[in-house]
């Protein structure tokens, strides 16, 4: 018998979902069913890769969007099953993002001629390093899989349209210094010292805000960590001051590292972590048609979410989900049985009309 | 057979003292020997305690001076056992401080009628955490046993009388914040960016100079450590600073505990390490008469020495003892046999005229 049925109501169907456990790097059991009950629809061609499912409309459309979901979910934490309290479905993985894989397959399965042909894409290793995600190895490997106008990721949104996303950068700025018996301070250097100068410019700089379609992205600046020191008697010789610069789109990884190479001109630094933002794109056919469906306005996502795969692809993307993305990866995590539905007929408005 | 002819030249004693390995917590056998030899000498009363040894004259002098070291050492690093090379004698404690040790022996039992009554002390456990040194125990057990008016700690001073020495004074000064995710900073409290004002006034600090029995100390206030970080997407709430002040010993332990709390004033602070200065004292007849034989100008001690544990118990002290302290604890520790000579020498004329 087999776990889901796609064409059940989407609070049944997303409870099903996340009663299958996924964590990440253990998605086989939910891949393997949601990869069954999709080849069962004559409609679609299904495409496996890992355990990534990709299944496609073949209407010839004038235009082609993506929906796209995870299905792996971060470790348990006594929130597993799911558990249905009045209008509120609680467990792991309700919010980030099994309601939205729900609504997602249920629409696979329910609309089958759809205004926009849609790939559907449901995807492992969201939560884990980047190097294991589904949907980068698919845009690396077979972007072709991916080709469309216009993309919408079901990441919790608080059923609202978040466009773009924010990129990010990480630095180590360190500074040196000499090391000396700190009864003897002045014959060293003190390199924690020399770090006040990176703490300063921090906290003297002033962030940019920037409206970009109509959404205003705010960046930050910030240190994440810092460490020094040798030990209780040593002047230290080497401080690192961690840095996350988080970026609005409209400036590519290479223009944000310049500028924190501005910011810090006169340090050593040496990149961890980058990332790029994604725009907000939202002026294209398909999306300008999305926003219209779901009518409110949408926000600036601040963050960095797998829209920025697509929009590497060329792929204007949005974040659309059920669910207050501040619960995800709580012990509370939760979905509100309003948003389901809300989001399920917003989409299925969209896609029929 | 013993392992020590205390009788022997000092450079020929101060190998066979390096050649009984005794790193800290192990002086088991090098103090069964010195307590061995000490007690054949009829002039002495000898007491143990621990691995500490103090051998006593009782000449009904109208002075008494106090002559010690440390028997312990820091763990081997490739330098035992002793190696003599011309005029220099290499290897584990020559320096740090088995050659004022031996000096101390040799003078101990070739000296039997000194012109001051004097209590040699031949201590365990230096090199190691306070609660475990045996020169602080005895202060405190059974400080009548180093009543005296002048004391010798024979660490090395490169041959030169370096007087008093320093205080230190550790603390964490911690700042805090509020978690926010990196993305959206603007909602949170960036605690590391606060500890910038920390930095600010410890690059802002101009450390006191100040002239003592007519030796110049120099104080230093510096941060020896930092830590702080959540996560490299998380908005840290907590960063603590450690601080370190080295103080001159015009101030003890509490006044010097007031003038950190008002640097930071406004900081939370806690104390996690503190131990007094101890003042010169050269004023004393012993203390003249000592630098008078000696020859030289005293200098200031940089750096803390057990030399506080008798200032605490009202005796002057000061450090002497040969070989150059920048080698102590260092694989190429050594001391010149010239050192060891003159060091001899100058006690001897001391006690003998």
């Amino acid at each position: 018998m087999p776990l889901l049925d796609l064409t059940a109501d989407v609070v049944t169907l997303t409870a099903a979902v996340v009663d299958i456990a996924s964590e990440s790097h253990h998605e086989q059991v939910i891949a393997d069913e949601v990869e069954a009950r999709l080849l069962e629809l004559d409609h679609l061609q299904v495409v496996r890769d890992g355990h990534t499912i990709i299944a496609r409309t073949e209407l010839g459309r004038s235009s082609r969007v993506v929906i796209a979901g995870h299905l792996d979910t971060v470790p348990a934490n006594g929130n597993f099953p799911s558990r249905l309290d009045g209008d509120v479905l609680h467990g792991l993985g309700t919010c980030d993002m099994k309601g939205g894989v729900a609504i997602a397959l249920h629409l696979a399965a329910t609309v089958p001629d759809p205004a926009w042909d849609v790939t559907w894409v449901f995807y492992e290793a969201e939560e884990v390093a980047a190097e294991f995600n589904g949907l980068g190895r698919i845009a690396r490997e077979r972007p072709e899989l991916l080709a469309a106008d216009f993309a919408i990721l079901m990441e919790p949104s608080d059923a609202g349209i978040e466009a773009g996303c924010q990129g990010t950068l990480r630095v180590d700025v360190t500074t040196g210094g000499e090391r000396a018996h700190s009864a003897r301070s002045w014959r060293g250097s003190n390199a924690i010292h020399a770090a006040g100068e990176v703490l300063a410019r921090l906290r003297a700089y002033e962030p940019r805000r920037v409206v970009i379609d109509g959404l205003e992205y705010r960046e930050g600046l910030n240190a994440v960590g810092i460490s020094g020191g040798v030990a209780g008697n040593v002047i230290p010789d080497a401080c690192t001051v961690t840095v996350n610069f988080r970026f609005a789109p409209d400036r590519d990884e290479a223009a944000a590292l310049a500028h924190v190479q501005e910011v810090f001109d006169g340090f050593d630094l040496v990149v961890t972590d980058s990332a790029p933002g994604a725009l907000p794109g939202l002026t294209a056919p398909a999306a300008a048609a999305f926003v219209e469906a779901v009518g409110e306005s949408p926000r600036p996502k601040y963050g960095w979410t797998d829209v920025a795969q697509f929009s590497v692809l060329g792929v204007p993307a949005v974040n659309y989900g059920p669910g207050d993305p501040n619960f995800a990866h709580k012990a509370n995590e939760h979905v509100p049985v309003e948003h389901l539905h809300r989001v399920e007929r917003r989409l299925r408005e969209w896609l029929t009309t």
